[in-house]
């Protein structure tokens, strides 16, 4: 079956995540909030709408990338929303950090319509993203989460299926971004105390990310904080707050104590108030760094 | 220079440790508290002493690998301790997890002696001291820490060094624990989140460990959450409660605050209140599996 | 102006507050899912309505007291709910303890209908209610505030005000439960470690209420606690949980770290996960007292 | 019996406590190591001595009042220390703030000299303490303990025994200090929580400390974070850091986990790192009101 995909969505990750389903070969119309980042994906032969629902109307696949929960309800089933002009039979990949419970519940609003969704967030920064290397996780009816995988295969390195159901990958998701941040928190421990110890902090990050921690997380996350400079910018702290968030909401309705993610979205919440600009939610870091007096 | 080296303290890393030595050619003195562990060491052609100074008295280099810093300090400057029976000139290759001040403080008791201590901490479980695959931190006077790497190489598959000061080496391998504790924490909450929230257990570690925690860290402390079943025994929650209570205490010298460090010491407090036997401390993973009631 | 007072849920909060009503004078009708609960105040004169709609027809004030955010929204505006017959210019004391944005919407739905919202949470366990001596909170429009306070003082001690945000007052018991939760770690703490370090539990707790913590909340949840008897139950650990989580979301949305506030809503997962039956909400103190093994 | 007094540590609690005890009547040696502090009791009528072994010379009683472990043992027993000079039968008054485990070393060394040690650690900040209203903890042999008590009268409302052993009045006072610890955080994150939520911060306490939180402890610490003026200083942050890190430390002996504890602990390092001037110790709500953004 040749796919027909509508892209919606053209943040750092959409943006690179729509080039590679471009570059793959597949048909492509894209649609952004703010017009202008369509511009390139035009300019590579996109074809670029004016409205969610234009974007969708001959599409078999709909990818959707968004800020958060709120955005992604109101494109899929909002007053502009893309759903009622989806052709019966498509496939929506919700490739968004959200909710479990929002995945599931569009899920069921796609169902009413004849279409389906299946969750595919996406482990991964924007070079990852750029690269095609991202991971991708995949939750959903079978038989739609297999048309998907080779349209996956154009940004991705591997998809990783969770099932059935729609809320399964976020969680996944949601695991993998609280995990980042154990790292990022451990890290800043870790450097601040070899630091102020009398270590020296950069030599310590390569001796740890040589050895025990000798993994691309680490060597990426551990730079900006052995550096403290955070940038380039992957994700800023207020998205990834908001994600910490959802999963502190999801321990709580699931009825897990989680002490570390606690932590991780404190230290977040104290970043935003900050208000630093231009930098990487890792920057967090700082805060381990300014309460030892650094 | 030909050394002749005295292994005190036989443990399950310092027996593995020795048996390395021994296989690389060094001629080798040994001594334990408990006699009985010496044995297999014997058997392969150790000789075995009655006394920490016995094994001493012709040594170029002592290795000690005990279980705490009174441990430690009892057999090196004891009533019944090592260093005066030490030759002048000889190297104490100081490996267990101890605080740094601690290190601090020998290393001038031999100054004093006529002899040097070089913090020589190992990175690693029993099997990978077995397999002779350890990482080595060293810290301390140049030459010494430089006529010891031939040594470490027997048991190590690289040295790093962190400078002259005795404890810089200890506090980076209390960092290194550390930071393992951050491991199995982050692993445990996210497991168990994921379990809640209806994911298999087991897959889903096996997808992190292939993916963004594609490491060996990751895969032999998860292997060991995922399927909650904490064995065999690399270190106990007893002895590395410890460890977390000297970065707690290394983290009050320095002012540094630790959160993670602090949660991580309190699961290990209340692993042990619990009194479970023969497990890896990586069975405090326990803790969040039990808040949420699994 | 003679008001006519219904009151919607009779919990042991709501039932001692609505008794305190009618022996105070006010002609009462009230409502509650299970009926049989109405019963003992049918006896004493109160009328007995068979759904909300009817309970509210001829009040001038309704005051509604249920466990959680979805009851208070589903009772008021839901298909069921009593809003679209409550007479113009009545008031709806709202004293659930609930999200200040669920007052404030509830709020803006009463000023369409042409009424009024006041947020009415009151501090204090059921047997304070019973015996009148409440502190109540109160935010909304001044005039309606102040037709309420004869009112309130047929339960309470004292009203104080947080002027004309309908969220304001909820803010407020959300922070009064978060404290009385600190109360309660911190003596759960106190205790344990005053035990294992040898000293009398009980006679401890004594000293401690008689001197720095002579205060009826330390006296009554430390007893709790020092006693290891987490009855009669004030509240279960499963509503409070709940209240917690809306302290957590609250300081989301605010934007503040609560470090405190997170261990206490964890310590209450923990509690709910060991599905305790009839145990007041203090019996999270457990969990401290477990972790110390005893 | 007629006591003869030595007080030895005339910080602001020490010089309270002793001019006391000289209103009280009781003849009274003093001695401080900056001997300047000295000088206001020797003009009420106190002699003054130029070393600790002078002041103790025909003492009954020492009064000891400093600022840690390491200057007790000092005073006590270093070479310049007291014990040596203390005549038979005398009993040692030891006030300050220590580990558990000090007391109970030096009441052994009393023991061995002839001389009996009582913990009598004291509640109260330096305004209570001229006011003779200290609360007083009390260990040790019980005669000792009697005949401390009409001298403890003279600064305090009220002694409560915590029996033989030296170190229990010291854990009680670890205690006391760590619930204070939790009284500032707790207000910390409620006031800035109702502040960031549109509430007045200064009204609110005002609600909370003459409803719920009626209490002395409440009013006089929440006046400094509602105002956010840290002043006057009744004790620093540096000091009760060492108390906290007591309190985490006796935690870690007895196996207690102590989330809050942890928390107060760091609050206070992030604090002394900033290294404000001439505040009192509960400035650390600062960390809670900057992390929020205020």
């Amino acid at each position: 079956m040749a796919e027909k995909i509508a892209f919606l969505g053209l943040g750092s990750m959409g943006a690179a995540m729509a080039t590679n389903l471009l570059k793959a070969g597949f048909p492509l119309t894209v649609y952004n909030r703010t017009a202008s980042k369509a511009e390139p994906l035009r300019q590579q032969g996109a074809t670029v709408a004016a409205t969610p629902a234009e974007a969708v109307r001959e599409a078999t696949v709909v990818f959707t990338m968004v800020t958060d929960d709120k955005a992604l309800e109101e494109l899929t089933i909002g007053p502009e929303g893309f759903l009622a002009a989806l052709p019966q039979g498509a496939i929506h990949a919700s490739c968004s950090t959200v909710a479990p419970d929002t995945n599931r519940r569009l899920a069921e609003a796609h169902q009413q319509h004849g279409s389906t969704l299946v969750a595919s967030p996406v482990f991964g920064k924007p070079d990852v993203a750029q690269a095609g290397n991202l991971w991708v996780g995949s939750s959903g009816p079978t038989e739609a989460r297999q048309r998907l995988e080779p349209l996956q295969a154009a940004f991705g390195q591997g998809t990783y299926s969770f099932g059935d159901d729609a809320g399964a990958a976020s969680v996944a998701k949601l695991c993998g971004n609280f995990l980042l941040g154990t790292v990022i928190e451990g890290m800043a421990e870790a450097l601040t105390l070899a630091e102020k110890a009398g270590l020296d902090r950069v030599a310590f990050y390569e001796m740890l990310t040589s050895t025990l921690f000798n993994n691309p997380i680490y060597k990426s996350y551990g730079k900006l904080i052995a550096e403290r400079h955070y940038q380039p910018v992957g994700a800023p702290p207020s998205i990834i707050r908001k994600d910490m968030n959802l999963v502190v909401q999801e321990a709580y309705r699931q009825g897990v104590p989680m002490p570390f993610a606690n932590i991780i979205r404190d230290q977040l919440t104290a970043t935003v108030a900050l208000n630093e600009q231009d930098v990487d939610w890792a920057s967090f870091a700082e805060r381990v760094a300014q309460g030892a007096g650094l």
